[in-house]
Order: structure tokens, then C-alpha cells, then sequence
């Protein structure tokens, strides 16, 4: 591969270099075997032999693997993660605030950056054929900007590489802690593309004031939300019809995501579908990973059928909370499969749909797919079908973002 | 590796061939790096700057990676794996009648065999580091003894090589399916170590006549039972209450496991702790893979905390009912852990003992561990700390049973 060796920084202007490229014997989401041309970045052509148009253009053979788009890690926290450290023995107390503490704790001592951080992870996601996160980071008044100058200098560092979208996140509450709403203010000029929110009512203790803060926010700046609700039942439920009150108040239909939305599995099938009503006609998409501890998450499938934008991601891996988690989207996808009982192959299908094309459609991610005009930024999977590949888990032959190489045989090249 | 390649076949008396090995530099239990001597089999010494007793005994540099005893999948279904095959694309419908036909058709079809399947099973539980298996094994009306020939077949062709443990299983119903209690008894005669049974009020129909059936026949061949339980909440209690009543009546205390036992996380905590005294009393164990569509499962840190024994294992793997598993109890131990909430080291190591010694305390395994005199069947892992090994699902260096090199690098050698 011209120019790529194992672990090489890259060179100052060389990142937003494109590299031309023929995918021969490829089977673009399990379909027939085609050959695919990219041209300065983006798919020229698919089709069958297609033939290199100049000779030094690098060729990569296909050997009937599958090709899917890049997977969409739609809800990280790059800020948050020990990933690339010596493994941290996590003795933190079961309570809240005792694993608050510890990471404040743990932070210090580490003395952490974020952007270093950010990168151990953006290099493990990028093995892993993600080309597209979402992630929220850290604004209190205790760490202020600094994790959002880390995460916006890992964006910058890490352009044309990996597309990085920020929420701006008050994870340690927002009116309790008198002085947030101005750092978010402050991070979002500072370059946060959404503001976040975190349980109105269990946090904050005031879910009316707490979401119109949020929104006011999102429609001051003109920007989207993305606001963690992790209340269980019919609490969780009510956050959810005010955040869809507020997102029709404010016009923000298509412009708000619900995190975690644990409560959508917790309701009675009548009002799951009062809320399900909520969130179409509010354009209000959903994010779920399918959380291991928890018993209850929202049910994808029913939510799918019914129309909801449905996006996943690798919430918090192997920080000062638990110490799990890889950051691969398709081991993702077998969770999200394997949890809500998907044994038939059409079913594991729909998870890998929900871990790149509902989290594109979800950060509005233009250009995404595997047609002609779409930027390049696919992941070759070996395995026979989808759902095979899913479940083993199958390894990243090769992982391109906007026509340039960035991952072969799980080595991460930038 | 002395006469030892790459999937070569063993041949006529070599399986019963022992390797003495000097294990240099390892941690035992991520203790204190020792030396470990393997003479004909067994732990013959543990301790510092151990020499090699003669010039050709094999030493494997341990480079102060973790040791552990072999894993034990203390609850498998070999019999109906399509591990190894082509991949089989699942169409069942939803019921359960639906997947119990699926699975005939399939087998019909694919014409399966047991011993077969078994095999490539177990090849891939060895290359994961599994030395003991417990494995339940259809006897119907319509398979009749086919199945239960094929494992006892593969028992003997694995002899030496992992640990099998066999349980005559009526999936598909024993009262309800005339000349099952006949084909189970013979099953017994022809090699099954214990009787199980599966959800006596929710198959049968009948819990009483079910679970006297099965007790009486463990009675009659004084063996042990391990029966499935799914049932949930209350009904699920009551079969256990009826197993523990049967357990004391017919002195089978110690030699009763309860496999998957969800009632035990969806009861109240008052009658959680009668059920719990009730398996103390009876010494009756509990198998929990953490079963992942499942919202509750029994609740391992209060179990183990009150003395009740638990085990885990792979259940079934990539069969006709569904997709997913590996057959890597390491894995399983991450799973086990995660599923339950755990963060802490010291509760991702209850896991990983679940796995390990839990297991072969329900199997009654002698000579289980890492002391002298101990079997020497073991698992070599890479990782800095047992947690980190778990989180990692780290790779198997060397897999070792009775002193016998089974594995090495993710390779099954056997």
C-alpha cells in the first residue's frame, strides 16, 4: 500500500491526501460480487471489472468478502476511557457518587489527558472499522473546557481519518452545579456541535427546568441534543414527553436523540405506544447499546417497525466505571442481536443496519452508503453472511475512510 | 513441542501418553511468580527456580503470565452444535414448537452427527482452554440412543484429553412421550453419568409426576441429576422446592445441580432466602450462564455470599435454536460478570472462579487445581491481572490437561 506503514504518525498535510483505489470481488452488504472504483475519496463506480484506469492505482483484491459502510459509534465518551493504560484495579464503593468520586479521583491522579486518551481509543475504534463517533464529553465546574479542548484537538488531529461529533455533556448535573450552563455556553462556542443532558429528574431534581435549560440552549445555538435519560419507568417516560413537548415548541424535529431511553422497555404496551407516537411525530431518534447490567432496554425491533430512528454506540469502555468494552461496533451489533433474542439471520441484519446506517441517518452523516457519490468509508468483513460475521465477530480485513486505508488485518495505520 | 503438530490426528494409545513439563515463571492465580514441575501427569512441585529433572523433559517459558486451572463448562449441549459447518442460515419461527421442529428438520437434513459435531466442539472448547465439560444429550422417542452413542463415542475418542461428564436429557418431554423413561434408563446402562429433566410443570405438564420420575430413576441407578429449570418466578420456585423435597427424601444431598434457575432473580427477597436455605440444606448447586435475552437470572454475588455452590457454562452454541457462542468460558466469566453489574476486580474474579473451580466443585472433580498433586490441567493467559484477562478475554498461550499440551497459541494441537 503506497505510503502506509504499520504505526507511522502521520505527516503534516498528508491526512487529507486521498488515495485511488479498486475493490475487486466484493459483495456490498451480501449482494452479488461487484468490483468498486474510488476516486479522490469518494465511489466513482460499481460495477463488474472494472479495470484500474491508471496503473500505480492501488488495488485491493476482495476475495468475495462483504462490504459494509464504516460502523456509527453513536454514543461514545472519548474522555473517559483508561484504554492504552496499565489496567486499572477498580475499587470503587456501589453508590453514585462513590464512582463519581473515584473518577474525579483516579483523573488526578493519572494526571489524564483527554486528547491522548481520545486517541487510544479513536485508534482501537478505527481497527475496528468505525469511521463515525459521536461522543460526549465532560463540561463541570470542576474540569470546565479542558476535556472539550482535548476531544476538539482529537477532532482536528484526527480529520478526514474518522468524522467526530461532540456533545457538549453536564454528566454531574447542570443546575446543581451553579456556573454549568456557561461552560456548556462556552463549550459549544469552543466547538461542541450539540449540547447534552442527563436525567432531568434523579440529577438535577427538577426535570422541567433542567430540559428547558437544554433546549433553550440547542435553540439558542442552533444546534441538536443528545440527552442521556437513564430513569427508569414511567420517570423516564415523563423526561421523554417533555423533551418531545420541547423539540415540537421549538421546531428541533430531526435535531434530537434520546441516550439509553431504558424506560422504553419498562412501560406497558399502551403507553409505549402513546410514546412511540411521540418520537415519530417529534422526528426523535433513540440510542441503545444494550446495556449489559440492566434488565430492561428499549425493545429495537418494535421501535423499528414502527418507524423510530434507532442508532447504538459503545457508551463508556474500560474507565473508572466498569471496565469493559472494546469499542468494536460489531461485536456491538451481536450484543443488541443477542439481547433482544434475534436468532433468525433478517433480525442480527437489523442490528448491523443499527450500528451504520441508523447511526449515520442519526448524526446526519451526508454521503454515507455504498452507492456511487458516497464517500468511501467502508470496512471489508470476511465471513460468509452478515449474521456469520456478527457473531463471530469476524476480523477487519481492511477499514477505508474517505478512499484512504486507515486499518488492515486489525493494525490501525494512522 | 516434543511429537506434538499442528492438528495432526493422535494415534492408538498415544492419547494416554503423558508429557512432563517444567512450567518456568508463572503466576498461579496471579500470585507470586513460581516454577511448576508436571511429572507423569500431575503437579509434582511448585515453587522457585525449579530445574528440569532431565535434559529432554519439555519447558515452556511461562514469561510471568497468569495460571489457572482448566476451565469447566459445567452445562453444554454437544450434541446439537453445527460448529464447524457451513453457515446455517436460521429461519424458525417464533414458538417454541416452531424451534424444536426447525431443530428436527435441520438434523434430518444436514444429517448430523452427534460424535461428529461433538468433536468440533470440544476442539474449539480445548483451544479456548476448557478441560471439563458437562454435557447434556437429547434421548427422545425420535432420536432414541443415536445421540447419546455419538457423545459416549466422543467421551472415549477424548479420553485423557478433556474431562467429559454425561447427562441423559429429555428435551423434548418425558411423561408427555411415552417410552422416554425406558430410553433414559437405558441411556444410563449405556454410559450417561446422571439423569436430567426440563421444566416439569411448563413440558410435562405435570411437576410432581415429572421431577419423581427423574429422582427416581437417579435412585434406582445412584447417580446424580441435573435438571433444567426455566420455569419463572413463582412456578420455577416451586419446581425447585419440589427438587429440594426429593433431594433430602432420597439422601441426594451434593449430588443435585439446578440448571439456568431464572425464578431465583424474579422473586422477592424474602422467599429468595427460603430458597436459598433450602439449597444449602440440600447442597444443591446452580448453573447461570447469564443468559443474554434473558432480563433475570440468578443473582451470583448473593448465592455465592450465602455458601451456595454455582457453575456456569457455554449452554448451547451455534445450533438451530440460535446463533451466538463460542464455547470460551472466558467469556463466559466476562459475561457472568458483566451482566451481573460487576466492576470491581475482586467480583470479576468471583466470576472467573464460577468458572473454574465452582465448576469443578459441581462436577466432583478430583484432584482439581494448582496444588501438588493436583492433575495438571491448566490454561496459561496473558494479561496483567486476572480482571484484565477476563475484560480482554485474553489469548490462551498454552492449554495443558494431564500434563499434555492440548493447545498453544489459540491451536488445537489434539
Amino acid at each position: 500500500m503506497r505510503g502506509l506503514t504499520k504505526d507511522r504518525p502521520f505527516q503534516k498535510g498528508e491526512r487529507t491526501m486521498r488515495f485511488d483505489l479498486l475493490l475487486k470481488n466484493v459483495r456490498p452488504l451480501e449482494k452479488d460480487v461487484v468490483d468498486i472504483l474510488v476516486v479522490d475519496g469518494s465511489i466513482r463506480k460499481v460495477g463488474k471489472s472494472t479495470s484500474p484506469p491508471s496503473a500505480d492505482m492501488t488495488v485491493i483484491e476482495g476475495e468475495n468478502r462483504i462490504l459494509i459502510p464504516g460502523f456509527v459509534d453513536a454514543h461514545s465518551h472519548l474522555d473517559k476511557t483508561l484504554w492504552g493504560l496499565p489496567w486499572h484495579r477498580n475499587q470503587a464503593g456501589p453508590r453514585l457518587i462513590d464512582k463519581i468520586e473515584n473518577e474525579r479521583r483516579v483523573r488526578r491522579e493519572l494526571n489524564l489527558s483527554a486528547e491522548k486518551q481520545a486517541t487510544n481509543q479513536i485508534r482501537q475504534a478505527i481497527r475496528m472499522g468505525t469511521t463515525h463517533i459521536r461522543t460526549h464529553v465532560d463540561v463541570d465546574t470542576e474540569i470546565g473546557l479542558k476535556n472539550l479542548e482535548g476531544i476538539v484537538a482529537a477532532r482536528e488531529k484526527f480529520k478526514d481519518l474518522i468524522t467526530l461529533q461532540i456533545v457538549a455533556f453536564p454528566q454531574s448535573g447542570l443546575l446543581i452545579r451553579p456556573g454549568t450552563i456557561e461552560l456548556l455556553d462556552e463549550a459549544i462556542k469552543a466547538g461542541a456541535e450539540l449540547i447534552g443532558g442527563i436525567d432531568p429528574s434523579t440529577i438535577d431534581r427538577d426535570p422541567v427546568r433542567h430540559i428547558d435549560t437544554v433546549f433553550d440552549m440547542a435553540a439558542r445555538h442552533g444546534i441538536g441534543v443528545d440527552i442521556h435519560i437513564h430513569e427508569p419507568s414511567t420517570l423516564g417516560a415523563f423526561s421523554i414527553e417533555l423533551v418531545a413537548e420541547r423539540t415540537k415548541a421549538l421546531g428541533l424535529q430531526g435535531k434530537v436523540n434520546i441516550s439509553h431511553a431504558f424506560c422504553l422497555g419498562m412501560i406497558d404496551d399502551t403507553y409505549l405506544s402513546q410514546l412511540i407516537d411521540l418520537l415519530l411525530e417529534n422526528r426523535i431518534s433513540i440510542m441503545t447499546h444494550a446495556p449489559m447490567p440492566r434488565p430492561f432496554f428499549p425493545p429495537i425491533k418494535r421501535l423499528r417497525e414502527a418507524g423510530v430512528a434507532l442508532c447504538s454506540g459503545s457508551d463508556g469502555i474500560r474507565d473508572t466505571w466498569a471496565p469493559y468494552g472494546n469499542a468494536d461496533m460489531l461485536e456491538r451489533a451481536m450484543f443488541l442481536s443477542w439481547r433482544s433474542g434475534f436468532n433468525k439471520d433478517e433480525d442480527l441484519e437489523l442490528a448491523l443496519d443499527i450500528t451504520t446506517f441508523g447511526g449515520a441517518k442519526v448524526l446526519g452523516a451526508n454521503g454515507y452508503g455504498l452507492e456511487v457519490g458516497c464517500h468511501a468509508d467502508f470496512v471489508l468483513l470476511q465471513g460468509e453472511t452478515r449474521a456469520e460475521a456478527i457473531v463471530t465477530r469476524a476480523p477487519r480485513k481492511y477499514v477505508v475512510k474517505n478512499g484512504r486505508i486507515v486499518a488492515r488485518d486489525g493494525e490501525c495505520l494512522i
